[in-house]
């Protein structure tokens, strides 16, 4: 169990010059306040009798702060996003630029080009200092201005980098293993004795970030695969028997599947990679979608790309150059895998079932930010600038219980965050669908003959 | 301020049977729990050294509780609808009705024709027996299948009504009148002994229901406000010197108008009814908008409908059935009175300016909920039904921190919630458009000068 | 009526170069054609015994020719965007602008701003050159990136800039009004000797444009206006006895009201500038919706802004700098008129009617052109560059069945293009409405009394 | 060469009642007409000297006419969806039954389940009786409330379930191969002695039916696919050497590729069945992207489902029931296909490159009608239950130049509509990407070596 130091977030130093911002510094006084480091959120805000030992585990908030590290006049600044695109990157590359530009007055400010690679001078990626004209129509457009890919590139030659371009903030825009990139570079700066602030500001349109309630592009992510169900509910209608099979996002964690679930309100069966479930045989999911076809003639089934792994075999699953699986280049993935078993099985049973099968891939994280993401990528945006200018390093800005926070990357890279089987959100998915709030799996199954 | 009792939920008496859910009743079992009353959510989460004595404000958690008041087999419900439309209406009471049939198995729910008024037998508006069938599409429609409507019915003649029914619970959807009107219902029944439990779900596009963060439909309405705004920066922009200038609903909040400025990131001035502003002479609107005009050659303003009441004469109010104002029967509302106020401030600075007013009016409001809201109500249906199984009454199902609370009606009715403008929200605003963090007033103005 | 010789398009002389193109001449050999001269559009397609008259009449058909009047390596053009927005026309802009850049090669590109002021230099408005970079992302944006304006600006002075410039050829986007301006301008380059060709692109949602089809950006408003009457459709039928009125544009042709309608399949009665009708007493328009709501509960009414004018007393009209009507500046224009006069009906007949008014205003037309409209937008830029580039003038690109055709100024500037009450469109919108064919009118009313 | 016989179309007899609808026939009295069977359009209307020849090929058009075979009074209708979906299935069927019912006062509809399978009783599959309830919302949904399906059914049973059914009129709803069944069905009954008008409404996303120039679905499926591009080029611009591949509906005919690409502006290689295309080497598909992702750093190809079968084994390629080619269930379909030479290709040549692959499949044919197909749906309905009162059979409705027409299923199933790459429109393609017009093709390529 996490202890309270873990929650701690590191500094550069004692803040050294009072900020630009004008805000007050008096409670009451009917102006919006300067945050002090001692305002802290909990971890866990629902408080049962006997849970009173997680009370002392806080999340420091984030917002502006009176003093700052950072010479506002002096200091330069680079943005860089990486890995997969999410709806709400130009947005949030633009929070911070202007934030950067407008409010702290920062002269230079750097677009890495292409994530980690803008870094490394071989590529010849030469960086975008960025200027209002450039960032000003940009939340107007799904992915990222400035590019992102994946894979390594050594800490080591990005702190060079970052201190042949004089950077004393980098911002870094992305999912897990960006972030873990992120803390590797926080940790070399201060083995050099460089005070360069690193800030990230978690992306992954799977929201499987630990100590972060919602990442942004996740309702943007939501709404659009919520119209794919209502695509595969209406197909699934439209033909005798016939089953709509979605795929959506969601490697490790099953939050797109079940959020979409509940807002679509059309799902029969959900499928995550937090619940394993049996395929054949009584219990199984392919015995269940029979009884429901032949009671209902039509089913609609959302599977993650993450979900079913155990019925896949090693052969058939590819790795990314981050080392993550690559779900999207797998020529049998789960939803093909799903497809194939369906269309056997009920062949096999002798019901002339058809499966239609759809794949949004990534039309669902390269769509523009809807409204609630472009709002909350403002506001991390403008969070992360207060912390790198307050001198803060090695620390997302999170999102905990509506409140913007900052947590430790140590403690957000330590795992990820799951959808819980045991949660309210998994019980109100299953009364959405219907299902089984645990699907039997092989051994409970070979248990139970 | 508001002292510890005040939060505390009313009952109907001592649960009696045992919930028909079967949840676990042992924490860490990995399968979902009832939530104990017990649990309970802290009104304050951020807490700054200082005002520990707000520690002990909490609110009680919502969710399904191991027993119930009332025998899931014997009772009988109703869902009513009241006030303007709002996006998820149909959302909530499919969600209602679903709890209330599928998991707890009551056998009559009964869907109140249009508002209160449906229960007043003299206007032959018979309740609709609701079905599987009737509510299984409604979620793809805006409005309210139920129909809604304004003013007052008397309590005792509701209460008769419901006796007459035979109405065990009755879910009332509404806005801030309206949740009165439930709070004299159960009052009411208390008096004349009835065990009906009374549970509201709050509604109101404004998202200005005090102790709760936010309404369902909100989202929604600021993501069409949003699309609204954007059409007013391309008029803007289309023609020299051009304001756009958008109305949008708040009658006594700004909420609509500050998230979606914060969406949008077009504004170049947000008013809203909590920050008063003088309109001419130095530091005046008018005066501001002339400067941002020969600076830029465009602007968007975009204005609360409860804004700048004070520039409006009593005269020209109109107020409804309800005793509201009634701001869209008004010949002179606050947009028509900026519209002409500015043609005839630039006519006279011979600025050939023109101004292009949008009032989107009802169509921010009777879309159909986006999938974050559609979400959202599904949830607030089910605690709803769950509240009022377990013998709850006089409260409303709330959101704080994310969490789904019990409020006492008492408590809500109280006051209105409203946008500080010593918040970090507001901050944010006035970050966004430019403008002064506070306008000058016309007295302030006077006492400068 | 017209003749043969009105559809003839005039030319600055006989072409002189060969076109760089590459097209084909011969018909059949598999390669695209240059479309010659001598290809013709009928006037009427659909022919009737009796009808051969009009065999005759018929328009030149668009598109590329295989000599040129312009030699690409030496003619510089220039695009100007006039009156209220469009959607498309950032697409016109760019396709023009690539037409000429990109296949003909031509060097030098102006973009006028803020339409035909940008040529009046006192007003100190230079044109822009454009570049590809320039025109890229555009056409992912409502309104005009060149800006636009209403107003009267005297050809003289327009030709002189024009030769200042050097321009060879003229792109005139905008409306009747516009037109005019256009016609006149061609007359003033002639009256000089000056051989420049000035082409103009029809713009109006309202879709009045003489002998042209469909006008760009018609189907994209066609859209937004449906999406209010869905909002209009859910409020009337969310309240008792309540009626959705929804005001769109159409000053003098209820093009978008009657599409709308068909395409919405919501409304009750469709009220357009071409149809006169009777307000009150039998087969009045109060009188029908009356007996609508006490049969049915709601209606939903949609009035196109120019209809009704016979009720409306000329002291309430307002006029703009070009002459036409600004319904938008009315205090009392025909949506507020209906909107006061149905509630001082209802409540004179006892009627406890609600009235939900939604004006969308410029919302319908600010917005970002749809995939069709993108696509004719396209299409009509290309028709202009190739009639430009072969010397012809005072003329527009059309599209008539389907086909782009060029129509002579004169011929398009004549009249207005109208819903003809006895076609089928307005059968089909009356089977839609089940309002009768014709309403009474006043006259007739008197007459049958 | 088609003959001016072969577009007549065939009636049940002589007509043997005055129409119901009260419409004039007198041309000019200011009230709409009956459509006189002699109204024709021409199959040309663009006429270059040397073309006469085809000036007597002409259409009849669409209407209601004055004289009716069936007694309105007396006669049932039938309705069947059959094929895949389509947007505006739903607004085709509530249009000819509204017209049914409301204009013409048929008392009895039935909507045959689940397409041709709905006649065979074997299958148990009931028909809906229609009502003014049951077809009041269901344009508001993309999919079919009658259901579809695919495969064949004997005629001789379809007609001997019409006869049981006393069918008069039988409305088919479908594609080429559907229509086929039409034609087949129409001839039966005629053996039969059957006075059962059978009119078909040609329904294909792809475009492709010969003699009509535009299916309904078409415009709204081009949208989807727009939106798609729109993904595929943000994917392409976020990663450095990224090509966003996409792979849209399109068996036969190019039609959705080619106008997505239009639409959109984004795409850089449009792959169609009608244009064969190399795929290595000089001149080259994967030589060309190349090229393209050598200068620009990214590229997008949108592909049709039929496109490159040239290079696709024949074992790799599935059929359904109907006997056509199933794309959506080919392991290795022309998507999968080109990605996967792609990424050998790229890597063979030492190009860090990524490709984003997306299949949007059943996504642009589930949803809902936009407002231009909603209103094209309407006009078809009407004017198929115009013919059939007239007794017309064995034909469509289609759309030739704007004018609803009637076609001879005869002519219609003669073959297939497809792209011509000599056309203006593939022309307009190849301008829109800068492709170039032909592909060298295997066989080019090595007789230009």
């Amino acid at each position: 169990m996490l202890t309270r130091e873990e929650l701690n977030v590191a500094s550069l130093g004692e803040p050294r010059y009072d900020s630009v911002l004008n805000l007050s510094t008096t409670e009451g006084d009917g102006l919006p306040d300067y945050v002090p480091d001692e305002t802290r959120v909990p971890l866990r805000v629902s408080i049962q009798p006997g849970f009173e030992s997680e009370k002392d585990l806080t999340f420091e908030r984030a917002g502006a702060r009176a003093r700052l590290f950072f010479d506002p006049a002096k200091c330069y600044a680079a943005i860089v996003t990486c890995g997969g695109l999410c709806p709400g990157l130009n947005n949030v590359i633009q929070s911070v630029y202007s934030e950067l530009h407008y409010r702290y007055g920062i002269r230079k400010v750097l677009g890495v080009r292409y994530g980690f690679q803008g870094f490394d001078s071989d590529r010849g990626l030469e960086p975008v200092e960025m200027t209002p004209a450039f960032v000003e129509p940009i939340h107007n457009f799904g992915g990222s201005v400035l590019g992102s890919s994946r894979g390594h590139v050594a800490p080591e030659l990005i702190v060079e980098t970052l201190e042949r371009w004089k950077i004393d903030m980098l911002f870094v825009i992305g999912g897990d293993g960006t972030l873990r990139g992120a803390h590797a570079i926080a940790g070399e700066a201060l083995r050099r004795g460089l005070k360069i602030s690193v800030i990230g500001i978690p992306k992954t349109i799977d929201n499987d970030i630990l100590y972060v309630y919602k990442t942004f592009g996740f309702d943007t992510a939501v709404q659009e695969a919520c119209k794919v169900l209502h695509c595969a509910h209406n197909e699934a209608r439209g033909a005798p028997n016939c089953i709509g099979l979605v795929k959506v996002m969601g490697r490790d964690s099953g939050f797109i599947a079940s959020y979409a679930t509940l807002a679509g309100n059309v799902v029969n069966f959900t499928l995550i990679p937090e619940v394993p479930f049996k395929l054949e045989g009584e219990g199984g999911l392919l015995t269940l979608l029979a009884e429901r076809i032949k009671g209902r003639g039509h089913a609609v089934v959302v599977v993650a790309e993450g979900a079913g792994l155990e019925h896949i075999s090693e052969g058939e699953i590819s790795y990314d150059a981050s080392g993550n699986i690559q779900y999207s280049q797998m020529t049998k993935d789960v939803g093909i895998f799903l497809r194939d078993k369906m269309k056997s099985y009920f062949e096999a049973q002798k019901i002339p079932a058809t499966i239609k099968y759809i794949d949004p891939s990534y039309i669902i994280r390269s769509v523009q930010a809807g409204a609630s993401d472009a709002l909350f990528c403002n506001d991390l945006g403008r969070a992360a600038v207060h912390a790198a200018m307050a001198g803060k390093t090695d620390m997302v800005v999170g999102l905990w219980y509506n409140v913007l926070t900052h947590v430790p990357l140590a403690a957000v890279v330590s795992g990820k965050k799951k959808v819980d089987p045991a949660s309210q959100l998994w019980l109100a998915v299953t009364e959405s669908t219907g299902q089984p709030l645990r699907f039997l799996t092989e051994d409970k199954a070979k248990g139970s003959s």
